[in-house]
């Protein structure tokens, strides 16, 4: 799993039908709790907001978070992180 | 997932049966909106043209986007991005 | 498979209702049993400690070693790594 | 997918049982037609030989463009690409 | 596919159940047969010893090679390379 900070939104109308609905976030990936140069698109599921720190789930385990597993995605927000001890 | 703007067609005539009929495009990968040097195929869900800037899925979650979800791919165009907020 | 150092642990509390429950570790990979800059998070069942050399699954592999393997993760610490011969 | 130059022919007698027949190139992969210092070893299915370009479809749906789709492997070459428009 | 060459075995004494038996090898990856300073972890199948040059297969394909398909891993060695022709 990967951590990162919500940078912005991605609005696109016109889409597959399975995916009507989700909400796409960019998001900043962290190394280390730092800010880097890598950055993916992920499905919200916990209600992130823009600067929030999030855990994503990547790949086939990423669609297990959301209501229709079949939902065509490859990278879904399971968290809100708070700190890391 | 990741975005990118369509920059070419890949033609393909032997090819296997079950990729018959799809089309293939490269795709620029974007890294938070701006061009990288990183590239992929996708296959084609929405009708997206060169120049557009794309959604893509990867693995197996793309096949999901497809009539046929046991197309033999690993990246599709899901949607046309409008903008990013 | 991939070997690192346990260097953290990622506290959310507003997540998926299926992963309440889970520790995620932030795990320091190693190259050759070398530190590297690369980090990942991972789902604890071995009960990993913080500077511990722990073996990860990733991908749909680390769901397996889970007793629900329809948790939504894409990394599993499998086991403690005692040495590399 | 990806795509690459075939460049060369990995012989292996003692393996798994369920390979037994396969051919696994090697391929150098494009970078936008370009070649890069990546590699890649693919299962043919389209009788590619060294030199021509190939289309390939990495993951789970790599298998699913052959005759068994439970064949241990993760990277099959899908088609010859004749030309990038 | 990747390729490379045994470098190691990783002692893993406590461990998730469904790997006891497992025997795990540090494999440095290869890059058109030449070395690189990259290194993966995988399950042997085929009695892969020290400087041997295996073929590996990443990812759920992996696990398809093993007497257990529901084993967590993620890369298996599935065969010794004799040559690249």
């Amino acid at each position: 799993m990967v951590s990162g900070k919500v940078v912005g939104t991605i609005v696109s109308t016109r889409k597959v039908d399975t995916l009507v609905g989700s909400k796409f976030l960019e998001v900043r990936l962290f190394r280390n709790g730092e800010d880097t140069d890598e950055y993916l698109i992920a499905i919200d599921t916990v209600g992130a907001g823009i600067g929030e720190k999030v855990l994503i789930t990547t790949g086939s385990g990423a669609r297990l978070a959301l209501d229709d597993p079949k939902t065509p995605t490859d990278a879904v927000i399971v968290g809100i992180i708070d700190e890391t001890l």
